[in-house]
């Protein structure tokens, strides 16, 4: 008889504000310890871009930005931050839409986002300067989860996995969700293709997202408030561990029936 | 000192193939039983729209569809049968787009999805004929919640939440993940719009869909494979049970940048 598999999602409380410079990995093993929590083989830690980029010193100050002709002319149309828009379009390939208060683009990693991922919640300067900070998304999350799980491998002697998740909004439907911008060591993409269905008769055409299904489930725990926790454990992922890039979640821009 | 908290995702194995007529209920938790687990004051169930729509027989034999000429016009331009075409047309309050193979609709219940969720695999007719039977969504997923959602409370005495979910593509993204379709007891959205951020000095303005995110988290552990298990039961939810509707989480069409 087959016996229940279980996938279990758990914050990791007890860490510091994270700042430039930081050592995430060090910061999550000891704030591990302190809830007595131990690492297992194939264990993935799902890790909130916002404190990667904050450890990674991806903070710009606006005052600091000089705004494009184009960044003008787009933040008085949809009346946004000229600086803060021009921010956007650096950090962008292209412009897919626009609305009051949000550019939708096509991120420099390849991932659709709305504002490039840039955020202004929960950020301070690097002294902890409350006023006119943003904080950009890492420059490469795919390297950033490479560093942070060899870090995590090296201090836990376990060999796991590091899944960095961003809140993104979706086409068609209201709310945001958790989903992958960087991984190392788990699958973005598991292919069941070709597998035959259950009375063999007709073969699955399905690429599961397992990447952003786990990024999903676990930002429900992370939270969205001042109370967030911004690392969860997640234990019995149901998949192999792999090696893979979070760039493979993009879909080709030809193959895109919605840009 | 803050503990860890979890979400713990677990598979219900032991169910039979469902059938038409089934009371599904009785079936999960005579599942459960098999495996020991208790249900728990707070618990929610995701289950897999498959076995829902099979329960409620809304299998339908493409021999007994009559395409109309649209539908004819439309399955030689996208190499699809005609008879498939048909009900997905019938299915459907508008066609988004369309590629060889593929109709993305609006569905009936307001949901943007592939072929109007009809689903061709792992299907068999009302006597287990393997041929030509295809499932279709159910009328209306929120009710068929709230109607599983009375039949477990009444068996297993505890406050629950029901979770019915499907496998959608997605604009921008490779890979399906597990969305929701109906829902009973468990809040569609919710809503930190207003509330103050960690420092205090900017208000979020952050909807979570977190049935969204439980449906991906739980279509993890479901799997896609013959061996597929299409209830999981969900426990340590970290928002509070309260009535709500899926059809919350469809995005109005006038404020939908990409439609």
């Amino acid at each position: 008889m087959p016996r229940s598999k279980s996938l279990t999602l758990s914050t990791v409380p007890n860490l510091p504000e994270i700042q430039p410079g930081d050592d995430l990995p060090a910061l999550i093993m000891n704030a591990l310890a302190q809830d007595e929590i131990s690492v297992e083989d194939g264990d993935i830690f799902v890790i909130a871009q916002k404190i990667v980029s904050k450890s990674e010193g991806r903070l710009v100050n606006l005052s600091t930005v000089i705004p494009s002709p184009k960044a003008l002319e787009l933040a008085e149309r949809i009346e946004k931050r000229p600086e803060l828009v021009e921010l956007i379009l650096q950090e962008s390939n292209e412009v897919l839409r626009t609305r009051p208060g949000t550019i939708i683009v096509e991120h420099k990693s390849g991932f659709v986002c709305a504002n490039a991922g840039i955020d202004h919640s929960n950020v301070r300067g690097p002294w902890g300067e409350p006023e006119d900070w943003v904080l950009l998304l890492p420059e490469d999350a795919d390297y950033s989860a490479r560093v942070l799980r060899s870090g995590l491998e090296r201090l836990s002697g376990k060999r796991i996995g590091v899944l960095i998740i961003d809140s993104h909004g979706r086409a068609w439907r209201n709310g945001i969700v958790g989903t992958s911008i960087g991984l190392a060591g788990i699958p973005a993409l598991v292919d069941m293709r070709g597998k035959p269905d259950r009375f063999n008769y007709s073969l699955r055409v399905t690429l599961i997202a397992a990447a952003d299904e786990l990024a999903a489930g676990a930002s429900l725990m992370m939270g969205q408030a001042a109370e967030g926790t911004p690392v969860i454990l997640a234990r019995g992922f149901p998949y192999e561990l792999a090696e893979d890039r979070a760039f493979r979640l993009v879909r080709e821009k030809q193959l895109d029936l919605f840009r």
